[in-house]
């Protein structure tokens, strides 16, 4: 039976694939791709590898989960190296966990190589950092697929505001505002900066700055549209490149 | 002028080092490497290139963040191009956003290469992701080195205990008893799963799992030493390559 490995491929920019990750897509027979993943990197493949492109485009063409770990088992099962390449990290809201479950489940081998994820890496080839010695010393990742009020939701959102941690939204361009409403009612100061980078890391990559308050109405007035990283804490007010 | 170029150098691995991070350190004419760097990766420099160990060692020999800034303005200024190699992500607790302000401050040109962060990757690597459907949809990093009562500490602990973020903590060994005390007080299940992940994406990768109350002691009891990771969440229970 063939190895499943899930490679995370960072934000964008096929750059920021690792080195690890380019190899495992450069011996993959099987890869199983994404919408997200930096399209570039498939050019590394084998010319006989089969590429299968699961993607899922909100709104748009899905593929189930289910189906993907189907398919992941199959082509493994069949003899075949399987590389799952994702768009950022596997593990940071990536549905990695469940991919990997899925192998062990079949009893495929399955390992993982970390990504560069986008909760970090576009903030910082914004100018961003996460991070700042003396302003921060913590960052929170949170999905904007499960916004404040969500039955799903584990976040309480009132503690997180006053956390005192940087915080990352990730896939939150249609639910900022609730997000914003709930932190600002949970006591997060609304004159706290917040920034959004949207298509981080690509050429079309662009910011739009306001305040917690103020940052929903500012990316709605520039039609920002997925995928966006917003960034909420007074780290945002930072440009360390200047012309980012 | 030179241009520096911050390159996250990943939690260990040389093929955790993104391509765009190996092909600068393949161009640079000088390298301001870090203890915590993939060694290996300074294999790829160009035989003539200048490389400078600007370790700091816990208690050990240091060299000041003042001389750091000053010797990458001072060769970029020479003309040269020179790579400042961190490990992890310069912008995760890298201090990477005080160097770009003293090139700023310089008029020096300065580019970031992000990094797969240590936050994530080494809970990847031991099987435990940082976010998992079901279980928790956001993830909280956290700095060690200022802990709780800490006089410069941002972090509202309490807050933190109760935000329902899975909890990473870097640079935490020796601060870690403080630190899970000032959850469990905040309101933190003391039976939450947590692990520590010595050595991540190392051959002498090795993991030890209790729960909030008792990792601090576990730890010590297994004469963990930096650089480790700790995960306290729902996702520490995981074991998603069962070997690790």
């Amino acid at each position: 039976m063939g190895v499943v490995t899930l490679v995370g491929g960072g934000p964008g920019d096929p750059g920021l694939v690792t080195v690890a990750g380019r190899d495992a897509i450069a011996a993959a027979d099987v890869i199983l791709t994404d919408r997200l993943v930096p399209q570039a990197a498939l050019g590394w493949a084998k010319p006989d590898a089969e590429i299968i492109d699961v993607a899922k485009v909100p709104g748009g063409r899905s593929t189930d989960q289910g189906e993907i770990n189907r398919l992941l088992v199959e082509h493994a099962k069949a003899g075949n190296d399987v590389v799952r390449f994702k768009g950022g990290d596997a593990f940071v809201f990536g549905r990695g966990g469940e991919e990997l479950l899925a192998c062990a489940d079949a009893g495929i081998e399955a390992r993982v190589i970390p990504g560069v994820s986008s909760a970090t890496a576009v903030p910082a080839v914004a100018g961003i950092p996460v991070t700042q010695r003396g302003l921060t010393q913590a960052f929170t990742v949170v999905s904007g697929h499960v916004p404040p009020g969500h039955p799903d939701s584990t976040v309480d959102w009132a503690a997180l505001a006053r956390a005192g941690s940087t915080i990352v939204v990730l896939m939150g361009v249609r639910t900022l505002g609730a997000i914003t409403d709930a932190l600002v009612d949970g006591g997060l100061d609304p004159a706290t900066p917040a920034a959004v980078v949207a298509d981080g890391a690509l050429p079309s990559q662009h910011v739009v700055r306001s305040d917690a308050a103020g940052i929903a109405r500012a990316a709605e007035d520039a039609r920002i549209r997925p995928p966006a990283v917003t960034v909420i804490g007074d780290v945002a007010a930072l440009d360390l490149l200047g012309d980012a």
